[in-house]
């Protein structure tokens, strides 16, 4: 279920391999210079970078291992605590630090996508082992200072653009989009509408992305009243739902960009007498353990939180030991095929 | 909506009031006799206490304040963290903790109701401005532990006992059961069921007893038959549904004990054809975000969960400064009436 997008991950290095001070006698050259090496900086000369590779390449490489401190801190920031999303999160993130004897610190940014700046000076004085920013992410100067104070710090689920360099952990969601919108194709619907998230969160355009592909593999011409700009709230289910369905050529099935839309989409078909699956069929994203209770249950777009959140940690780990990581992560979504959904009526 | 069961809350001294120091040169005591004094230990002659007791009395006491640490720590221990309930009380926690730029420590015990060895250890290495556990407690050995190292300790939604002189935080279960029952009686209702929580959950066995205390008081016989046991999980309202309508003389209203239950109920209605509210009353117990979107939207005696984790993060900031606070709350409970309770039918 776990697909790679970029793998970079380096296997551990064998026992005899050589530590940064004993490369760096063997080579002539300063710790400094091959650490930089190693780093992959630019700023050693490529003769120099030659021989240290070569090494390398020859004895392998053991990268020295900091230990981190028993007892320390994870901090885990959201923009806001609100509904399953955030407690699978931290579940994930506490299972790796239970390992670690680490500790959660979870904080709330009151619904804003940065944080404060009271907020950086209190981080740096906890010096924790490290820092999971989930659909929200630090400015350049806050990253800056964690990254000189050698606070490891991991965007979960960017928001925006999780900035050049910073390690991140998503899920496929333009895959997730294409599979939930070919799923209504195969039942037979090609009036579908789609409600997205906010315009800034790339998760919800690449979920819209991935629809339009699934409409134009269909040969379906994507009708532009049928995608409604929503902001991951219920009430966007609510509203567009009877707009859509007051159309003179309504659509038969709703991909709502979030569980909680589609939750919104029951209310507003309940509210108009239309039947779910029979009369309109629903699809959500993130699979949120309340909705499987829904009646019919829903059909949604599996996002692995917890699994998200335990990737998170073990990066924060991996980058506070000094251990190589890959540093972008996409963990794969999975339709789960409910009650939901169902095939077009003629 | 508040309401308080032992009114121990003493107003703040004068500005005049003499500290601990002051009074213990007065009274040509030490300062650890003065201290037994304000604190009700036994440990002193009834002459020494009359005198002590006199001064305060006369010039008022003014108890020393200690500042909490800075960027310091409030834990937040949960038995399980699972759906709404403990993402509410984060909310209220850390809505307090930020005034005082404490971070919250969020921690599960892996469904246990006692932490652990390690448990211990790392919290008093964290050096921690409090700590609140949620629906669990430490064991005796624990609480000595903390309160050595001055850790306050307040124990949030007791499972069992809190243990002799721990603060807690509760809310009126006995009522909430009543009202909740007296709702269905008004309505009509005779053959009311109800499926109770764990019975080690002293929350539980108040909703049970308020449900007792409504039917006895409206002269309705408490049928055995129509008591069943659960655990607070959605399926106890599915296995008990079946059952209890599987009887010669089935209910037509079943109050369960928590909102998940109340779902099972909603879903086995559904599997036998049975239409809320007209067929089958339902009331749930602790006003779950999720459950409002239900449909029929659930009628449930509300907990004000962010409400007793900000009153938890209240007592241990006060408890951490040393300031008089009320060692036992019970917050108030409310019953929201929503869709799923009706009149019985003829």
């Amino acid at each position: 279920m776990t697909s790679i997008e970029d793998a970079t991950y380096t296997s551990p290095a064998p026992p005899e391999a050589l530590t940064l001070a004993q490369l760096a006698e063997m080579a002539g050259v300063s710790v400094a210079t091959v650490s930089k090496v190693v780093n992959g900086r630019s700023e050693v000369g490529s003769e120099t970078r030659a021989l240290v590779e070569g090494l390398i390449q020859e004895h392998g490489f053991r990268r020295q291992r900091r230990r981190i401190r028993p007892a320390g801190l994870i901090e885990v920031v959201f923009h806001e605590l609100a509904g399953d999303y955030p407690i699978e999160i931290v579940k994930g993130v506490q299972s790796v630090a239970r390992h670690h004897r680490l500790s959660v610190v979870v904080s709330e940014l009151g619904g804003r996508h940065v944080p404060g700046s009271h907020w950086i000076e209190d981080v740096l004085s906890r010096r924790p082992a490290g820092v999971i920013t989930v659909f929200s992410g630090p400015t350049e100067e806050q990253r800056v200072r964690l990254a000189t104070r050698e606070v490891p710090l991991i965007v979960l689920d960017p928001a925006g653009d999780p900035g050049r360099g910073v390690p991140s952990v998503g899920v496929t969601n333009w895959s997730g989009g294409l599979e939930a919108t070919r799923h209504l194709l195969e039942l037979g619907h090609r009036r579908i509408a789609m409600i997205t998230g906010p315009e800034f969160a790339l998760s919800s355009r690449a979920r819209l992305d991935g629809y339009r592909a699934a409409l134009d593999g269909a040969g379906v011409r994507v009708d532009p009243d049928l995608i409604c700009k929503g902001a991951f709230q219920i009430d966007d289910g609510i509203v567009h739902t009877r707009r859509l369905m007051a159309l003179p050529h309504p659509p038969t099935a709703i991909f709502a960009a979030n569980d909680g839309q589609a939750m919104g989409v029951y209310q507003a078909a309940h509210e108009l007498g239309l039947r779910i699956p029979v009369d309109l069929s629903v699809v959500g994203f993130d699979d949120m353990p309340p909705w499987r209770w829904a009646i019919p249950p829903l059909t949604t777009v599996r996002q692995p939180l917890m699994e998200m959140g335990a990737t998170a940690a073990t990066m924060v780990v991996s980058m506070a030991e000094g251990e190589p990581f890959q540093r972008r992560v996409e963990l794969g979504t999975e339709l789960v095929i409910r009650g939901s959904t169902g095939p077009v009526q003629a």
